[in-house]
């Protein structure tokens, strides 16, 4: 391979069609977003919103499965997220994790030791390559296959699950192509199993806090949301090992935004997205791309190879997402340039607002005249029972805790036969993103169209409710 | 008429041909922007962007006028802004108001007062009906025009002036329709006489900091900038004096950025646009309309005109600029909704960051690792010299001391006979964010080209240097 460290292990980076055909999207494009009629006031936006063929109707409620008492978890990628997963998993009751696969078999012994130290059966080890997660699927007595692999194996890994009867949860994004998100749609409704993607900031405990505000109606009717992932990740797609060792690849021929559901989930469930509303259409537009080529310039020597790599990837992308019901969502993507961390998150409402980073709150009739108040003080009153519940259990584990409750409520809704927070068309719906961001900006930011994975079903299906522990 | 309080008089609001005019937007729009050939990786935009017949070249130069020892002012609309004007000019050597123009007389006698106060001969008034300023235009001997009326007066009174002899300085938006914008160009270079939008936000302290950050290398390369106005105007839009008589109006039928210079100037700066960059386009979307109906519910009983008042502006508008060396601006016009004041104020390039509300500064190396600091820190090293020479001169002055430092500058460049800081080009490209907005959003956010209003000088003319006193 002429470009950057990946070779062909499934750590290893994309391999060279997936560059082909994420390059040959500006040239399919043409094809996929439509051009509209003169003064019809709304440009068409066709192609890429069309529903595959063979498909029926999204069921009249969200899928629930049947209540399984001890959910048996086979995980697939225990590398840095992944590992952070399992420890929740074994501080969880009702769960078991009996199979571990990684091409690393450190790695997996690592998982194992983690799994067998808290009390648990030592887990079967799948560690025979980059494939291996087929044999765990097909062999493996789970309930539950979870991966959080390099973006590239999460559709596969899910499909492999569900092909075998297993339910599937993946890490962000499930998806990063429009026919991978249909794939997961379709392989769902016709397995009648569950595919999740884990967005851990969904769960965040401003975003919490913020979700409970709408929902008891402070904040009146959503009009607006603002968010993002804003993080110089310079260093870690530069790194030798563990995400520098795929992630860097899908800047080389990849413009637009690569990461959205972070941002997206929680401002999403705020939104109703899927749930009275839908993403209709979105826009998207990049900066130049520098901030990978002059780190590298920086930090290797002359003749290293990855000062030889080039770089697609605008260093910030920005994009306009309308709702049917007319709302709207900036979305930023910037992960190349120098700055403090921020996701944004800032929903406005008819009668309030709420900002992130730092977190604060207007609310009209309660907070000072034109004047914001720090969002903290609205816990006591206002904490969302999630946190309530699990703050103490929460603490140590990832991401200030978030990640536990991810984790733990996936548990439940499996143990309790519930639908899942979030489900495959919300997994679909944030990570199509991904794509449809890509497609607009390789035509100069025209509008694109959302597929709607729900086929119509959004509008019956009911906003997700606060829920409890 | 049917809407609103909007009344015949130049304070009184639009008439009924400007929002039919307004209204037409929509219709017309899909012959102006056009539509991409497949595969382009570009969507072609065109209409918006043509040049009209008849202009020659823009100058190789910005303009300069031959220098004026004591500048003699014509003041046209001396209500709120005009009236802080004109405080400040009294304070300012070398310029006298001689005359002042205004629909209402108790206005025009104040501003009298005010000069007479100074030590200045009490000025000519004018104060017969909304179009005396043709009279002052024509007969008052003074070297500048200076107005801040209603919107819809700004192009009027600014061919007036220079069609005369006069220079012309224009509170903002100097125009809010690409004709108009064009207008004002035509005029300004077959007169040779100045046309500057006043934008005072372009001398605020934090945004002159940032300006010279950039200039001085700290931010490296600049990428991308957000900004805009959002600001709570319900209270303002729906007054029975003052910005009440005439601002709400525009919302009834235009829908789109009304408001974006105040943001864009400054971070246009930082970007050199019309000096070494230009706006190539735009797309535009627009929330649902909800807050200024709301307001009026809650605000007057039943049957009241205002309530009867329907309005086509979406409460948050937000607009993707791209430049022609392909950086990205994001920019927000929110001011229907209950929220605190912000520009946003957001200037990233390939070494650093800065931000506002709060204010605040990353640069890379310099600051601590993935942390902001408080802008407020780097006054001491960094602040721009304008605000050193200025800063007690301006106390007391509007907006924190801003509005001084423009005046300030206007009477410093006419009397040395420089170009001045911002020309008539500049008051073009911002002003037009408003007609492409309109468009953009008329046409489900289709991308809409920006006219070059310089006809390619943009690549010559130099950078805003930082400036002195």
């Amino acid at each position: 391979m002429s470009k950057g460290s990946g070779s062909g292990g499934y750590s290893g980076g994309l391999d060279r069609r997936d560059f082909l055909k994420a390059g040959a999207l500006g040239v399919a494009a043409g094809a996929i977003y439509g051009c509209g009629e003169p003064g019809s006031g709304q440009a068409s936006l066709a192609g890429a919103a069309s529903v595959p063929g063979g498909l029926g109707s999204a069921p009249a409620q969200p899928f629930a499965a049947p209540p399984i008492d001890q959910v048996r978890i086979g995980f697939v990628g225990v590398g840095g997220m992944g590992t952070a997963h399992v420890r929740n998993l074994v501080r969880i009751d009702g769960c078991v994790v009996s199979a571990v696969c990684d091409i690393r078999e450190e790695h997996a012994e690592r998982a194992a030791d983690i799994i067998e130290e808290a009390g648990h059966p030592r887990p079967a080890l799948y560690t025979g390559g980059e494939t291996d997660f087929e044999r765990l699927t097909a062999e493996a007595d789970v309930d539950l296959v979870y991966t959080a692999t390099p973006w590239r194996w999460h559709v596969p890994v899910c499909v492999a699950a569900m092909e075998n009867g297993k339910h599937s949860a993946t890490e962000v994004p499930a998806a990063y192509t429009l026919e991978d998100c249909w794939r997961l749609v379709e392989t769902a409704e016709r397995t009648n199993r569950h595919c999740l993607m884990m967005e851990n900031v969904n769960y965040g405990r401003a975003e919490l806090l913020c979700l409970n505000l709408v929902r008891q109606g402070l904040l009146g009717e959503i009009l607006h949301a603002e968010c993002g992932y804003l993080h110089d990740l310079r260093g870690i797609k530069f790194a030798d090992d563990g995400e520098g060792l795929w992630r860097r690849d899908h800047a080389w021929t990849r413009d637009g935004n690569l990461y959205p559901t972070h941002g997206l989930g929680p401002v999403a469930n705020c939104m109703d997205i899927n749930r009275g509303d839908k993403f209709d259409y979105l826009v998207s537009m990049s900066s130049p791309s520098r901030g990978l080529q002059e780190w590298a310039a920086e930090h290797y020597p002359e003749g290293h190879p990855k000062r030889a790599e080039t770089f697609a990837l605008g260093d910030v992308n920005g994009s306009l997402i309308k709702t049917a019901r007319g709302g709207t969502i900036y979305v930023s993507h910037d992960t190349n340039l120098p700055r403090p961390y921020s996701r944004i998150n800032q929903v406005q409402g008819t009668k309030g607002i709420f900002q992130g980073y730092p977190d604060r709150v207007y609310i009209e009739g309660r907070s000072p005249s034109h004047r914001w108040e720090e969002a903290e003080t609205y816990y006591e009153e206002f904490e969302h029972p999630l946190w309530t519940a699990l703050q103490e259990a929460s603490i140590g584990a990832g991401h200030g805790g978030m990640d536990f409750m991810e984790d733990y409520r996936l548990i439940k809704c499996l143990r309790e036969g519930l639908p899942t927070d979030m489900n495959v068309y919300d997994a679909a719906a944030l990570s199509a993103v991904c794509e449809l961001s890509e497609i607009s900006v390789a035509n100069g930011s025209a509008p694109v169209e959302f597929p709607d994975f729900t086929r119509g079903q959004w509008k019956d299906w009911a906003p997700w409710p606060v829920v409890g522990a």
